[in-house]
Parts: C-alpha cells; sequence; structure tokens
C-alpha cells in the first residue's frame, strides 16, 4: 500500500465527478516578479500599481496567465499524471481580477470521457476552476487530456463528449468591475494604438526573439506546482528520443505573450481562452518568435475586445506568418496556435 | 593589511567563543516564491496563508529549511570559509515559525574544538543560532567543521568534544504556539493520511525526480548569503578534479524535502533537524531522487510528530531504497542521510 | 504600416527633445529577492529593515544600482533599439531612497548629438531620469550610444556635445533624509572599518569570483524590461562571431559591486554614478572579480562618502589589480571600468 499519489488512469474517472485538488496558492508579489523575470513581460497594467489604480484598479492585477499557470498547475496530480498528452483548452473565462495576497484553490469537473479504439488509452475532458479565498470564480476553462488506462480490459463508463465552443461568446467576458479606460495614459503603456486601430485579419509580427533555458522553464513550473514529470525528470527523459525534458506548453504561452506586447502593448488584460494547441513540442535553447492575427472585434462598451490569435515558432522569425497549410498541417517550426480575448482601451 | 575578509582558521577559534554573523535578514514573501521556484515544494501549510491561518497560524510561516538555508549562510563567512569540509549537523530545533518580513540575525558559539594528528587541521564545533527581530530564537543548531589551520606549527586552545543527542528528544520539540489542527483539511493538503496512518520502519519511494542546473543552485545559495567560493567561483573550480561547482548541500536537502511532499503531504511542519550528512558530492544536471523511513513516532497532543529519515540519491530511482551497507558505506549514489522531526495531523 | 516598435533612429532625435518611456514600475519585495539572488549582495543596510531603520531610514532601500536597471530597462525602447553601442555613463545622482512599493517612471531629454565622419552612425547623449509615484526625482543619469541612421543620406539636425563632468561633485550628493550613523553596527554591516580607515591610492582585491549563467542574466534583465535584442535573441545572435548572447552591462555592474562587499562592507549606499565603461563584452559562464580603487574622501557630515573606481575581470582574480597600460588599453580580461560614490559610517 504506497502512500505515493500514482494519479488517475481514465477508468477512475466518471462523469460529473468532482476533484478538489491540493495545495491551495496564495499569490504573492515575489510570484509576480518571478513572472516577470521568467517572461519580460512590460503591459503597464500588470506592472505598474497607479497605473492599474488610474484604471479603477485595486492594483496590479496578477497576469491572467500567472493565474491560469497556477490554477493548472494543481489539476495536474489529479488530472494529468499519467497523460499521454494535453490535447487542447476551450471556454477559458477570466471572471475578476486576482490580486497579490489572493489566494486560489482549484477544483474540477469531468465532464466529457471517450475511450480510444485501442482500449489503452481514452480522452477526459475536465471542467476545471479557480475561486479566490471568498469562494468567488476568478477562472474557469475546459481541457482535454490522452490519459492511459491502468489495465486494458477494464470497462469504461458511459461516454460522452461535450459540445465546446469555438470562442467564448463576447457576452459570456468579464471586464473588471469599476474599471474605466478614460483617463488611459497611451504614452506610459508604450503605444497609441487603441481599440479602434485594430481591424479584422489585420497581422503583427512581434518581431522579438526570446530563448528559453532549462534553469527559466523548470523554475517556472516549479513555481506554479505543476508536479508533470516530463518537465523535471532529466533521468528519465534521457530515454526518450529528445533525450530532453519538455518545456511545459504554458512557458511557451507566456513568453509568445509577453513577445506579443511588441504592436499589442494596450492589449494587457486577457479576458478569455479561446483555445490553445501545443502543435510541436519545445525545447529549452530554442528562440521563440510569435506573430498574432485579430480574428473578432467586440466593443464592450467600456473598453473595447480583440480576438487575437498567437502563433509562436521555434528559431523561426515570423515576418511571413508561419502557419498551418490547407490541411491544417503545421509547420515544424510552429510550437504553439492559441486563441484568447483581450480588452483595449477605446479611443473615445 | 588588506581590509577583505580571510575567514577564521582552526587555531583562531577558542571554546565558548561567540561570533555575531553579518548581514541580518529580513525574510520576505520574494525570498519564499523563490523558494517554492527552486524547489517546488507543494506543502499546503507554506503554500496558502488562509490553510495556514485555518491551522491557528498567523499566515504562511516560511519553511523552515529556508530560515535554516538563511541562518546558516551568514555563518559561512566566519566559521567555514577556509572548511576543507563540512562534516555534519546535530540537535536542530525550530523554536517558532518565521513569517514574511521578520529579520533573522544569526550567531555561534564555538562548543568544541579537536585537532587532527596530521596537524594541519581540526573540528570545530558550532552551536548557531538564529533570533529574529524581537530577540526571540527561531532556530538552533549545532554543525561540525574541518577548518584549516593557518600555521601548522600553531599551539591549539584547550580540546573538547561535545556531546551531541543522536535525535532532538521528543519533549524538546516545539509546536508554534496556538497550532490546531482539528479543521485540518486533508484534501487541501493532498492526502488522506494522517499520524495515525505512518508506522515506524515503514519506508517510502517518493517516485519523482528533479534535476537541478548551474543558474538554480547558484541563486538559490546567492539568495541564502552563503558566500562560500566552491558553489560560484567556476575558474577556480575549473582546477580540481570534477572541474564543477559543488551545490550547497542545502539545496540537495531542500530538493530532497519537496520530493518527500509525494508521500508525506501533511508533514509540511518541520520541527526538529536531527542530523544531516552529505554522503556524496552533488554536481548539478544530475536527477535527485529520495525515499524516507519512518523512524519514530511521538504524539505531542494538538500533533503527532513522526521522526523520519529522508535519503536522497542523484541519477538513481529509489523504489529499492539504496542504503548504506552493514559497514556503513554508502553507494555513489547515495548523496545525502538526514533525519527530521515534522509535525502532522492526527486523525481525532 | 507596423505597429510594432521600430525604435528611434539618429535622425529621429533633437536636441531638446523629451521622451516619456513606457511601462512604469512598481518595484515589489519580489524584485528585491531576485536582486539578491542574481547577485549575492550582503550589504546590510538593502537587506535587514531593523538595520535600515536604525539608520532613520523607512525600511530597506531599495539597492541604488537596481533602481537604475529599472530606470535604465524602460528606457531602451526608445534610445537604443537601434544602437550599435553603449558608450559611457557620467553624472548619475540617486536623490532619494526607492523603498519597495514605490513606482518608478523614466523619462529621458536628448542633450547631445554628433553625427559621425562615415555618416552611417551618430552619437546622441541623453539625460534619463525616474522618478516616484510622488513625481519626486529619484535617479538622473547621462548617458550617450552610437545609434545607426536609417537613412544615410538624412540630413540631421544641429549638433551639439554637452559638457559632462569627470565626476559629481561632492556638493551634489544627496544623503538620504533623517540618515542618522550614530549608531551604526559594524559587526551586523560585517566590518569594523569605518570612512576613516581608507586612504585615498588604497586598493582592495575583493578576492571572490562570481560565474553567471545565461538563465542568470537573461532573467535578470527581464526583470529590468530591458528589450535589447542582444541579450535575449539567441537565434540572430547565433550569426555573430561569438555565437552568444551579450550580457546586459548592468548585471556586471551588479555582480562586481556585491563582490566588493568584501573589502568595502559598509559602504552599501551608493550616492552617484561618476561614469562607467564596458571595456570589454562578457559572455554568460565566465566568472567574475573585482577590485576597487578609493579616488577620492569627502567628509558630508553626517557620513562620509568615499569615490570608488570599481574594476571588473572575467576569469582573472585581481590580486595584481589589472588595469589599463599607459595609453589608456585594457588586458582582454578586464571588462567594466566603473566610477561611483558611496556613503559610509564615520567612526566618531
Amino acid at each position: 500500500m504506497t502512500k505515493t499519489n500514482p494519479g488517475n488512469y481514465f477508468e477512475d474517472f466518471r462523469l460529473g465527478q468532482t476533484l478538489r485538488h491540493a495545495t491551495p496558492r496564495t499569490i504573492t508579489a515575489g510570484d509576480v516578479a518571478l513572472y516577470t523575470a521568467f517572461t519580460g513581460s512590460r503591459y503597464a497594467v500588470t506592472s505598474s500599481a497607479p497605473f492599474a489604480e488610474s484604471l479603477g484598479l485595486e492594483g496590479c492585477p496578477v497576469d491572467p496567465l500567472l493565474v491560469f499557470h497556477m490554477v493548472f498547475g494543481k489539476s495536474v496530480p489529479d488530472i494529468s499524471l499519467n497523460a499521454v498528452a494535453n490535447l487542447g483548452y476551450a471556454d477559458g473565462r477570466f471572471m475578476q481580477p486576482v490580486y497579490t495576497g489572493d489566494t486560489v484553490v482549484s477544483a474540477s469537473e469531468v465532464i466529457g470521457l471517450k475511450e480510444n479504439s485501442n482500449r489503452k488509452t481514452g480522452v477526459v475532458y475536465v471542467r476545471t476552476s479557480g475561486h479566490n479565498q471568498r469562494g468567488e470564480p476568478v477562472l474557469s476553462y475546459v481541457r482535454w487530456v490522452m490519459v492511459r488506462k491502468r489495465d486494458e480490459a477494464a470497462e469504461v463508463a458511459a461516454e460522452s463528449v461535450p459540445q465546446l465552443p469555438t470562442a467564448v461568446p463576447a457576452a459570456s467576458l468579464s471586464l473588471p468591475t469599476a474599471l474605466s479606460l478614460h483617463g488611459y495614459d497611451y504614452t506610459l503603456a508604450g503605444s497609441q494604438h487603441a481599440f479602434e486601430d485594430y481591424e479584422v485579419g489585420e497581422r503583427i509580427d512581434h518581431i522579438d526573439g526570446m530563448a528559453i533555458e532549462e534553469a527559466e522553464h523548470a523554475m517556472a513550473t516549479r513555481l506554479y506546482q505543476n508536479t508533470a514529470k516530463v518537465h523535471f525528470n532529466q533521468f528519465e527523459r534521457a530515454r526518450d528520443p529528445s533525450g530532453r525534458r519538455l518545456v511545459y506548453g504554458g512557458v511557451v504561452i507566456s513568453t509568445a505573450r509577453a513577445l506579443a506586447f511588441n504592436g499589442l502593448e494596450n492589449a494587457g488584460l486577457m479576458l478569455a481562452i479561446n483555445g490553445g494547441r501545443h502543435v510541436n513540442p519545445y525545447f529549452a535553447g530554442g528562440t521563440i518568435f510569435a506573430w498574432s492575427e485579430v480574428l473578432e472585434k467586440v466593443d464592450l462598451g467600456s473598453a473595447g475586445a480583440l480576438r487575437l490569435r498567437l502563433v509562436a515558432t521555434k528559431d523561426r522569425p515570423c515576418h511571413d506568418f508561419p502557419d498551418k497549410d490547407a490541411d491544417g498541417k503545421y509547420p515544424a517550426e510552429v510550437i504553439l496556435d492559441f486563441d484568447c480575448w483581450a480588452a483595449l482601451p477605446k479611443r473615445g
């Protein structure tokens, strides 16, 4: 009888099952500083308390992606310890800002199960949510992972595949209460481009490149208390054909998002994650580049929202917007295809 | 007349001498976040302020091992700058929690001296203690180090070797005042196993492996303001047969302790360090594994305490509990043999 | 019409032009902890709140060099994105302490312009200043950089080269208001040497060596939100003869300054930067050593001030004080020649 956590296998999950994840996490100014050191993020709203307060916020909100990583990390021991692959995200909504000193606690509900025809694995769909210390929801998203079965012969519970939206509908986006962008200082934010200046279909090459070292992704992933072995256990990874630790996909998302400052300086507040796929693995040492495409625009009243596709590559500048082909196949250099909503100030 | 610190040599120490160490240290949320990034530690009591407060604490206590490293680091310039080897620890007691914002100051008393027969070195025994900004003791431990003599011919003061306990007696363990584990949330802590579920003699393989990079151990050791040259001066280390910087032993202890979460999730509060030996050197890049053995159990009333042996290896999984042989000789892969007391909640 | 920042070219600058830089920055305990992890700095005044308060300060001041890096980093996108070389610093004055929770905002005024005879580049002189959230100046310094022209044929505005002081005059040095060194605890600070114990012309070899890894300088430079591509874009740097990312010169300054603790323990409060030149490039992996020379002494009343030259080398210990030759040419191992004022307690 081992006391260590073997993780759940496919046949252990039940539709409707709820898992409260361990290790609630108080997010501090230390976590935020580390996030800046890992990414180089320069959005004014998450860098300057007076700037954030000028927008009606209580102080710098914790970067929504840092909140995502904290909530996601806690779900790993229960959901994806025996995962073969993290297949995708959908319907991710940031309901309200998290501030330093807040504590997030993470839970998941099993909303879909589908055994694979080989009977060795199955796909588990979970809705994971983060709540703050007042029990208020701060984040909710769906992810689906391919999980091994412990026993190939095991019978599997009723199957069901959830209907998932392609994107979070604009009506479901939550702007922080009291957000006011009237006095927005475009110069301090780094760009004069307002919501009105972006057009659907517009593409932006973010130009800059950022290399990530083993120490950097490992420290980030430990900070998020994500325990997936592939990121840390070099001894075991030496037997993998790559011979390398795999970088947590969230590190790629955050790096690309920080690079996207160059061209999207006023889009610091992410509102939703519509989807995301890690289409090729990324290993430390490669230089990450990124480009964005404006997919949709919606006026939310006190702010505008852009639906942005964020594509990241490794060792491949993005001046020609490397993309999937007509068959949906990605070049080997493309590592991320991410889709989110972000708030921007309107000119007037 | 140099102004730089040459450190003390064996003949400079006197029995009963007290050394107040430089650089008192205010421990902040930044230090705590870095400690999480270095180790991946997931104990709920040090991760979540509301969880800690539900146990009667003022907030998250600073991980006792982080306090240890901070106190230890300050003693290096006075005690072990001319050390050949750090031989051991004993009788380490954590007297009360340290919270972020507290300042620890470190001092040592020389409690033993023994010249080696070659007259080139001698063993110095010190009791090092840390006090907070109110002058209250937070930590006290004994360590002994082999220190070079400046002058082989120098006469040496009266010799004396202190009697040291094998383990801190249960009666000397300090639970935090006001600690109450009645409402302990085992699910949020990550395991249903209470004090009663562990048996003396039980061994736990902590399964997970963690590689540490040069940047990681160097940043940690700088954070602790530990100045031992072997950790930092690569130019000088290039002349060592290893050609490598040596990793501060405390980094190995903290990594192993974080790995031990998997199987000892409710043992987040370390109460005492009974002993510890770095039985083989560890260099960056190796993957650390760990296993534990329950050596003793004692009921402290409001909590239980387990005496735990924590063994760490490099590039060697611990399913078969690699250990010293009948002659007390360790396999080359074993790098740490550590002995501590930790508090656990009782079931009822 | 790109939305990304192309940076300013030489012909874009105008004498008297003022540039408000993006991303005001709230400096937190997290930033301070990271600075300690990057440098190993041990000055008591920046490590211990009670120590700092005993000197009349409000708490630990943020290390002046960390303030410098934060202010400098913000100026990069506007001033030096198209720079060929960072040529020097002068007249840097720290006007008042910055405390954690303060927000610094950065701006630059163009105070000199001089086209090079090849017409491909020109030298831009800027006075960059940092102000806190109350609009009070905390730092002001001049730097000059060689910047590419976008168009070789472009006509250039009126040329002017500013007169710059060799050193900040003693009368311009600002001690923190309310600073009182009467109760200064030399033991806790790590040395008994007061202002009176240092002589003009005295040289100090700081002995210790510190290697810096790619992950360390990249994290530091991201933390400062310095965006110069040479520090991050490994893909592009692979085409450079070095094949390596260049380390931000500020990382070398901070490392050397932290090494200088050993021999200048009581000089923790930097008051001014008189000048600084990165005389050879430094790449990660090299071990940094440093030595200091006392250039001037001045009694400021409540404290003494030493003008200190700080020379750093790579992979070259400094026992023989490696220096420029009679022609002003530096050995390849010397990487930094820095000149600053620092406050010290007086004996009585």
